[in-house]
């Protein structure tokens, strides 16, 4: 069209196509800022509510927490990049935009829409979010599910991180614009959903291969 | 090279370039017969040898024969195909190579060694195929791991499965020689992995919530 300026995007490879790509506008430490400064509330907020029962121990309480920052982070900043194909052209400055664009500066694939990132991050924000808030509920009522869930959903979020590192190192781990950006977004960032989920899958099959044993030992004194 | 005969591939897109491609050798019925023959040996094996104790219920004799089969087709055939990225100009009529010639009919993604596939396939192959064997020892040996191991190997199948199905509708969902190879190959042959680990999981899922209510009920009891 014309009268329609075409601005270059920044990210690697530099052919990729990005047609009625629009610059980041917010500063990188506003947008990193907002997300952490939104996430220590969440935080903040889960932990003073769920101090209010005693019964309940630091452990879980700081899980409860881990669950409503890690679904929210999932529903609303993942789900907005599942359903959001054309955020790269956004011009308004809305803020779960600007935050894509500046995530695509460690991996491109993103603003290039890569059908494995949209796979992962969709069974992510639509499955992995809500479950992650039902995790929430389940600590805080101790249901008898609440193990089970956050193992299933810690082992969803390790399926995913392992198929989007995987797929990247196949297709020659090159779509960051800068080794500051590889390393701030791509590896750091995503190198939560590694340690956190292996710590809390591995308590919870402890805690269910002790509830079995219970069961059984039972089983046998009873007989 | 000169004297070197390329040979046309049947896949489709018919624009992917595969060179050296080697035409399959053996019939459609021998390849899919010989996969059905030893996997009905393994079933055989397992159900007979697990019927020797009279306490193993008919299901958990079943679920044996299950991980046996599943976790071997994962080790065997999606193992030859993670770590063999040439399958296609194999020239000696191997049989793994001649399975994944025959079932790129079906998804040209395995020929073209699409990173999602090799991925999933990977995770499949290295990690689900000898957790699967395990399953069946713990099963036979009733390990208080037993259900959170089976819940946790077909999550793992469900993600890859569905992992799989997305990136193919999101590419455009034409990989398929022919509607006969699609519904076979594509459709047919993995809704299996969507069904039976979706079973598993539910029964899982009952059989964990029992063993920590039953918990819960006896330190309310011991109190």
């Amino acid at each position: 069209m014309a009268g329609v300026t075409e601005f270059p995007h920044p990210y690697v490879p530099p052919d990729l196509k990005l047609p009625g790509y629009v610059p980041v506008v917010l500063p990188k430490s506003t947008i990193v800022g907002i997300y952490l400064g939104v996430s220590l509330l969440v935080v903040l907020t889960i932990w003073f509510i769920s101090g209010r029962s005693s019964k309940r121990s630091s452990l879980d309480r700081l899980l409860m927490c881990w669950w409503a920052f890690t679904g929210l982070t999932h529903m609303f900043l993942e789900g907005y990049f599942v359903f959001s194909p054309e955020f790269y052209k956004d011009k308004s400055a809305f803020y779960l935009a600007e935050v894509w664009k500046e995530y695509s500066k460690g991996d491109s694939r993103y603003a290039a829409r890569d059908s494995a990132i949209v796979s992962v991050e969709g069974v992510t924000a639509v499955l992995e979010g809500p479950a992650s808030l039902l995790a929430v509920y389940a600590i805080a009522t101790g249901k008898s599910y609440s193990y089970l869930l956050q193992f299933a959903i810690s082992l969803g979020q390790l399926y995913g991180t392992l198929i989007y590192f995987l797929t990247a190192v196949l297709e020659g781990d090159n779509f960051a614009t800068s080794p500051f950006y590889y390393y701030a977004y791509y590896v750091i960032a995503n190198s939560f959903w590694l340690v956190i989920p292996s710590l809390i899958a591995v308590r919870c099959w402890r805690k269910t291969c002790a509830a079995f044993s219970a069961q059984a030992q039972k089983k046998v004194k009873s007989r």
